[in-house]
């Protein structure tokens, strides 16, 4: 699985937290919106067609794993869940913490703003994220 | 499962396709993009996290149908699947089938207008749709 790339438009601007079965997992440095990318380790992937029933049952799983954390470490209002691919057509899956009281609210992220963490910051929500996600 | 209440923002401006086994298929009547929802007929859902593993499964399983289906109909450039939420909190999971020329690309399409559809447009769409999902 490690052949497959990265898009390094998805890779800039995160951080790594490690991988999962399928789906390697990337922190968005944005203190705007707790957010995590999950990227499945398949090549030449942009839909969520292109998985097999048993990557996509995997897949979503992973969704349900990291949304858990997410949401209890985050402890936000909703969760936004999506694969667009726009931008970058590489599969990968947004799952984003969202509050009431976000810059965004109630509209989607995509376009409203970024600003990175203090570096402390960053590190220890990696750090906490990958151990309850098990991946420390 | 006909008990489940769906929040009538979802359906206005939208036609009833009919029901998966899981979920019910609304065609939403904008014709700037090809866009349906799927309402898992459970209730009081507000997050994917509130199925299932089963339930997951068979909603990710419903995506995957509605999603070839789009892609074999209106032949678009990228789906777009997303679950967000922030306005209507009931469960439900958008996928829109993007083309490089419609009006928002490549951004997403919420809050980038609504233009209804011709009636006998949305009739054929609905109609072709059923069919192809086997909910005629």
């Amino acid at each position: 699985m490690s052949e497959v790339n990265i898009d390094p438009r998805l890779t800039q601007g995160a951080l790594l937290l490690g991988d999962l079965g399928l789906s390697r997992v990337l922190l968005v440095d944005n203190a705007l919106f707790p957010w995590v990318i999950l990227v499945p380790l398949r090549p030449q992937l942009t839909e969520l067609l292109h998985l097999s029933q048993t990557e996509r049952y995997q897949l979503v799983d992973e969704i349900a794993q990291v949304s858990e954390v997410m949401k209890s470490y985050f402890v936000p209002d909703k969760l936004n869940v999506a694969t667009l691919g726009n931008q970058v057509s590489q599969l990968h899956i947004h799952v984003i913490a969202r509050k009431i009281t976000d810059i965004a609210w109630p509209h989607p992220v995509w376009g409203k703003g970024a600003s990175s963490y203090q570096p402390d910051q960053l590190l220890l929500h990696a750090q906490t994220l990958r151990q309850l996600l098990g991946i420390s």
